[in-house]
């Protein structure tokens, strides 16, 4: 029963989805569903990425919070539209928060939107919300394990983004044991060793997400 | 609807987690709900509590994983009874899974029972599987705004272990900011700041954890 359940839950999320997509492809603009665990590091890429390329392309935010909107108070200084959905509990953002809050853009006049999710590495990978892709983002203290044990997301992701390279030398984190069970999920997907910190390995990313937004504008 | 659903589940799991703490408390054996982020350090707690106290108690763990083995073959080597509960992406565990696997222990040569959940600031500390407590593990590296961004699981737990704190050199993470926050949420909780790696603080841990196994054999 809880199966069948889950499946009116999830189709009723993919009509939903749909349309959103259709809306925003209209508009050419890129959507692009960030997820990770807590504390990876989603908020803080957004800040790199809000200064290398906010002044070349317009982006918007929808940042999910369970119950805070501390993560959109540190993107206020970019004087970007953000729209926080609190879920009060929920453990994952679905597309009808996001339908309810995408009119609130001037989406005539928006590039890429980016949705930071819930921290969770498990029920996010689970609801389209009308993205173009997810992006996976996994920090290297969290283990080189990760991808092996939570193997959703990973077989789901366009791009992984490996965040806090700079704390490597201080874990016993392997990047061969990371790599080996990355590419046995999903063999040919993008990898980003970056360190928001440090700034490390972030042109590969600012490239690779321009090109993406240039694709879906054009 | 969805909420009325939520409830019946939640309903079905209570009952069930009556059935599994009626049962332990019969036995005398202390049951433990380990909660934390994926890779916050749940399992190298296991570790390093079975080696402290492994002499002096008789310990037995259930392992949620979603999809592996990998944390159980890591606690092999203590000779411990160990059950893998696989939630093959399910993102918490549940009173029924419990209940289903509680009769493979021998719980009359029990002392604790430690369940590590499903890597997981959500979901898991809704679910009551019929522990005497939950344990709320939450690592430096994940930055110090935790208890405020995902509050239910700081307020439910009976104490709260902050991990990895031999990374606070290499982080911006600032004790004061964490513990104003999590005392907010829940004024009176034990909080142990402890390195599983270096091992610094871990005494008190299981000083604490010692004597609620006492009590409950008692």
């Amino acid at each position: 029963m809880e199966i069948k359940i889950m499946k009116n839950i999830l189709d009723r999320n993919q009509n939903k989805a749909n349309e959103v997509k259709n809306l925003l492809t209209l508009k050419k603009v890129l959507m692009v569903n960030i997820i990770s665990s807590p504390g990876a590091g989603k908020t803080t890429l957004l800040e790199r990425t809000c200064e290398a390329i906010g002044g070349k392309f317009r982006i918007g935010v929808i940042e999910g919070d369970i119950t805070t909107d501390r993560d959109a108070q540190r993107l206020k200084k970019y004087n970007i539209p953000i729209v926080v959905i609190n879920t009060e509990g929920g453990c994952h953002l679905d597309s009808h928060s996001i339908s309810k809050v995408i009119d609130s853009f001037d989406l005539d006049n928006l590039d890429v939107l980016f949705v930071e999710n819930i921290g969770n590495l498990i029920c996010p990978s689970q609801f389209d919300l009308g993205e173009n892709f997810k992006l996976a983002v996994v920090s290297t203290t969290e283990g080189d394990d990760k991808p092996g044990k939570y193997p959703m997301l990973f077989r789901e992701a366009e791009a992984v983004l490996l965040n806090k390279t700079d704390l490597i030398p201080y874990t016993n984190f392997s990047f061969e044991s990371f790599n080996s069970d990355l590419k046995k999920i999903n063999s040919k997907v993008p990898l980003f060793e970056i360190s928001c910190t440090s700034g490390d390995g972030l042109e590969g990313w600012y490239n690779w997400i321009s090109d993406k937004i240039l694709l879906s504008n054009g």
